[in-house]
């Protein structure tokens, strides 16, 4: 069975093929109106006016190339470390946090890391580096669910000459395909990166 | 082929077993050490300092079901909403913003919701919702990949109990596992969601 599973403005040749399987099997697909979705909202309790949004996690097979890729290609920091020897696996908080502000104590760092926003926690179970047969799946072939992260950079076009010297790997240069001024780019094990401008998305 | 894939803390009785077979597999496996890791590590280039990491992306079934939940339960706020009528689909931007702030002109929305951090891109490609076979995959079971993203709170066990009054399934309670204090919740779509405290978390 077909399924429409765009991610957003990244529109492949095959999703008018798709949508028309879709709409033959379900009848008028349509989304929420504004208003629809308007009547699904109510004012935050209360109770959850500190919660934060400090993490996105997956696992990473080798962490001497992904550690690398997010700190020399997007500009991340790493936050802390934390290594679990009984359970074989050691945790990588990145992020785009001024690296003077890091306590140098561990417990200290620990805690100023795990309070930060919008944090990459890249989990390598050890050994995985060195299994030729191990890959992990991004989401994005099926089965689908998770798409990728979003970076909103300056100027999309200066960031990929950037990238272009680094060697980074393309699924969308920002020339190509529907949706211009936007890329996505893969990170060593292919997860999607989407790189874009508020403003420029805003004007599309 | 068994893989050791223990996300963070989250130590399942299986992970023994588990890295048992992937020690046999291959050899005496070990992570970085703190040298290691540090000496992989560069002064992030400077034109990468106005980077922000805006938004993880996954696929939704239904809206009327994720936007209630990431509301009510984690008290987001939509900040943006697109939609894509030739390509069938549709964006829901939730976080955590004040959304007093929010522009009411259409483009200076998506302007500012484009411009904010740490905010979680719902995509709907529509009809999925009325499929009953449709499903998105979590990339917490084979083939996995993506694992979570975590909210940190002021105090999960009062957390847990808001939880509990709303019906919110578990995939770990704070009081079970080996690694007491922190909860593994469910969204509709079954993907996960750790919910933790800073604190807590480095005092372990």
């Amino acid at each position: 069975m077909v399924r429409v599973s765009a991610g957003r403005f990244f529109l492949t040749s095959c999703v008018s093929l798709l949508r028309r399987s879709a709409i033959s099997r379900m009848g008028e697909a349509q989304g929420l109106t504004d208003k629809e979705a308007k009547e699904l909202l109510k004012l935050p309790d209360a109770e959850t006016k500190d919660f934060i949004f400090q993490q996105t996690m997956y696992r990473i097979k080798d962490p001497r190339a992904s550690i690398p890729f997010y700190n020399e290609v997007l500009g991340m920091n790493l936050l802390c470390k934390l290594d679990f020897p009984e359970a074989q696996f050691s945790l990588y908080f990145m992020g785009y946090e001024n690296i003077s502000n890091q306590p140098a104590d561990k417990k200290q760092c620990i805690q100023w890391a795990m309070s930060r926003k919008a944090t990459l926690e890249l989990t390598h179970n050890w050994g995985t580096e060195s299994d030729p047969d191990q890959k992990y799946h991004t989401g994005n072939t099926e089965p689908r669910g998770y798409g990728h992260i979003g970076i909103m950079v300056p100027d999309v076009e200066k960031a990929c000459e950037r990238f272009d010297k680094l060697g980074v790997e393309y699924i969308k240069r920002p020339e190509e395909g529907r949706m211009k001024g936007l890329a996505f780019i893969k990170d060593p094990d292919g997860y999607w990166i989407e790189i874009f401008n508020a403003t420029k998305v805003a004007g599309v």
